[in-house]
């Protein structure tokens, strides 16, 4: 068995951002050897996401609309925020958009169907932060 | 290592529906030879779902109600629509509902939970899409 | 390859609750012997969650406030009762949390970004019930 691991960092300029890796997630299973097995790409940070739909922006408009309605962001809206932070939403958000995702390795090719393609979801952003990607397979 | 692979279609009739696949997966895994591993089954498109739960209608028709509420069809509703479609609803309800799962494989069998059973999500259907199978171990 | 398989039991005394069960995983990881691979941990029922997120009490007020809203236990609001239960809420509430999480073991460890930890999240507590611990690689 052969193991595989890179991480990839960030820095979103804005407090929210999706980010496309799926080209950066392409060159981690080039890189590895691997040609069979599993693809695990997860957030490393809880105020973020790692999660798979389309590249279209009108649809990740939808997103951040969406999100927002669902948990927002309220400086004085949450009890998290007693500990000085003020992203009791963000770790709501990241919640909804999913940590991480799994993806078939075959044929040396992420598994996709035909519109999949892998995003970093940032929900506080303006500072480092990373993604783990980890293979295994042969 | 072995791995195994295989697409599963469905042709659901309606625009929202959930379809058991428990049996395939379980042939799937009988089909691999694989007793130890992971079994991976994810949507391999962007506005269905594969999850775990009860194979209860009133839950399934609870699910129903609630992801309408939460992410309700508007044709005209969503930035996504721009692009021409109209189910930017079904990209929102998959997200709550997860594109995948991963089951542990023990003893050449699914290793379940008492009620756990695999469901295919479907959001925007009358039309053939696919899941995809992919098992790993040995 | 290796695997290893282990049962986690609990009896949340009250309805809902979060447990830490990053400790008990650490152990079926060392257990396991295991020191490149993938970890799955799940719930094997259908009303808890299993999912990553940051040890602190502030939070868990708000994850707990948040999904109340969402999903509001209501005895009489699911059509899921017409069975005889009382916990609709409580499989839509696992629902948003999530069944499951795959963490990545490197050189021996969960490889954790800084304050990932793992929980058991139960939403129909005060009886026994249990979550799963897999791990494969070598």
């Amino acid at each position: 068995m052969k193991t595989y691991r890179r991480e990839l960092w960030f820095e979103v300029p804005t407090r929210r951002g999706f980010v496309n890796i799926t080209p950066q997630v392409e060159e981690c299973l080039a890189a590895s050897g691997i040609r069979e097995g599993l693809c695990l790409v997860n957030a490393m940070h809880i105020t973020a996401s790692v999660f798979i739909n389309d590249d279209e922006p009108g649809l990740h408009g939808d997103f951040e609309r969406w999100l927002e309605n669902l948990a927002p962001f309220d400086p004085d809206g949450y009890q998290h925020h007693r500990t000085g932070e003020d992203n009791g939403d963000a770790h709501l958000k990241r919640t909804i958009m999913g940590r991480e995702v799994v993806v078939a390795v075959t044929g040396g090719k992420l598994d996709f169907g035909p519109w999949e393609q892998i995003f970093y979801g940032e929900f506080d952003g303006r500072r480092r932060k990373r993604s783990l990607v980890k293979i295994i397979g042969e």
